[in-house]
């Protein structure tokens, strides 16, 4: 029987289908409806990690800090878990985090600079915490090399590593080569996870393929709200656990509940495979550019598109925010022309 | 180099989203930029096919010959296709859309009552058009006896047949085991196809897959506009089929832009998975059901899962709409008790 962890991301990745707005008390409604609906855990943060909250990524409605007292308020059952990036949240940061109840965490970088990762997983394992590796845009790097980044992860401490599909570039058959290639390097006892992104439509699809190759843990968001076309939606994969006979220990019903009546309502942005979406996974951009690539191309009239497109030509990894701007003002040049 | 025949439902299945009321204006402008952008086929008709605009199905803003021919006059080179559902429509109505330019037709009929469909696929073939065989709510029948099935629309004259996941209740597996059947018992010279649906969010996915063991033919529609949560998405798929290196005679950025511009807006419910079209999946309800139960469940006052959970239950199938009402009226009566 294959038993999962699931860990909701609604309140963390979803911060960037809410421009990280989230009040105080949507946060914790919505995590004690995903608590009391079953979830493993539930990751809070703004959208980009512990300190995230910046001019460049944008500010958040409130600190980590308030809202993590929110989730931990909220959640019975549920383990509260974060995110860091490290050059974004630092070792203070974690032990803040640590400090305010949370025990679970994800270290995150680029996916070809685990070493980056080292002292932020070895001190969290210090302060007694279960903690994964999260290697982002995990398309840009090939089965073997990621595997070696994630084998890199696993000696610094994380007990579990993620194939992190940040572009939602990923097809299924790239999901499940990239998890042989984990499961092929390292040891049985560390534990696999699959972040997937909507944007080409196969968010589900991929955590399946994923789970069929030896996958544990698995990222979903209540109507899959998260960056870009959101993430793998919680509810339709709990679906498709219960029909393919997976234990998950989540109940469909009031998820489906909490995904439209508690969530939906708060986007801005539809969170849906759309043309702007679809780009970023046909590129594969960083999900999170998203927001950031609309309002410059309404800034300077520009198509979407065409600044995604180049973010993909130029290789942009989260953290380059700020180059998103200077795309728009190439191509306007290059109209101008 | 695998090569798709990409057929359009926008018009067709798409019509359960607008409750059959597209203007001949609007179904002319989608069938120009569906043409243009390179789609083989563009299939028209009410939802439920020839001559199934009645009360039971929903009443057409048009007639069948009407959109008919926009649908011919806007295709410069793709070849306008039709449905026609035996008991729904007639040989009568076959040979009227052939006088108005209709060369392609898919005759559907439940997944096990393939016997029904002898005498109107002959009579298409007799007619030199090409003919497909359409075998709905697939996943109510095992692989093998589905094959079988199929293998009788071949012996009838199909030179192609689907696998048609009406109720969008197929996950991955369930595709591959249905095509590699079809491919058992077919001859190599008949074609196969895919008609999935989007209920589990698995529409792109399921497509893909069913390429992959040797589909030819993908249904897909503009924003998956469709009934339920509704089909395989065209611009996803025509965006995952580059990445996979597949041959499809489409061009992207013009179907994203039909999918936002000209389809998204006509909707007055909209297409996506939620709460309702998921519980399609769930249940394996047949997706054309979901703006009936949807309407019980506002005359009666119940939640729209518990008439299709109960839809579900009794196995219905296509051409039991009427018994929707009679489960709202017992789930009120058991309310009530």
């Amino acid at each position: 029987m294959t038993a999962l962890y699931v860990q909701d991301v609604t309140l963390r990745d979803g911060m960037h289908a809410v421009r990280h707005r989230y009040t105080v008390e949507q946060a914790r409604t919505i995590a004690a409806a995903l608590d009391s609906a079953g979830v493993a855990a539930i990751e809070i943060a703004h959208g980009d990690g512990l300190s995230g909250s910046s001019i460049t990524y944008g500010v958040g409605a409130h600190t980590d800090w308030e809202w993590i007292e929110a989730v931990t308020d909220a959640a019975v059952h549920a383990v509260p878990t974060t995110l860091l990036l490290p050059g974004i949240g630092t070792l203070h940061d974690l032990r803040q985090a640590h400090r305010l109840g949370i025990r679970s965490v994800r270290v995150a970088t680029h996916c070809t600079e685990a070493d980056i990762a080292a002292q932020h997983i070895a001190a969290a394992r210090d302060l007694g915490m279960d903690v994964a590796g999260f290697l982002m845009m995990s398309h840009l790097a090939e089965p073997t090399e990621l595997a070696r980044q994630a084998r890199l992860m696993e000696s610094y401490g994380a007990q579990c590593v993620y194939v992190t599909d940040s572009g939602g570039r990923l097809t299924m058959d790239g999901v499940r080569d990239r998890v042989r290639a984990y499961r092929e390097v390292l040891s049985p006892d560390t534990e696999l996870g699959i972040h997937a992104h909507h944007n080409l439509a196969l968010g589900v699809a991929n955590t399946v393929v994923a789970v069929e190759h030896g996958v544990t843990r698995v990222d979903a968001s209540l109507a899959g709200q998260g960056a870009g076309a959101g993430n793998c939606p919680l509810e339709a994969f709990v679906a498709v656990a219960d029909l393919m006979g997976w234990e998950h220990g989540c109940d469909l019903f009031p998820l489906m509940d909490a995904a439209d009546d508690l969530v939906r309502p708060l986007q801005d942005r539809e969170v849906r495979v759309d043309r702007e979406t679809l780009t970023l996974g046909y590129a594969g951009v960083y999900s999170s550019f998203l927001r950031h690539a609309e309002a410059a191309a309404e800034r300077h009239g520009l198509d979407t598109r065409s600044i995604l497109v180049e973010a993909g030509r130029r290789g942009m990894v989260g953290g380059q925010e700020d180059m998103i701007t200077d795309i728009a003002l190439d191509l306007v040049a290059h109209r101008e022309a």
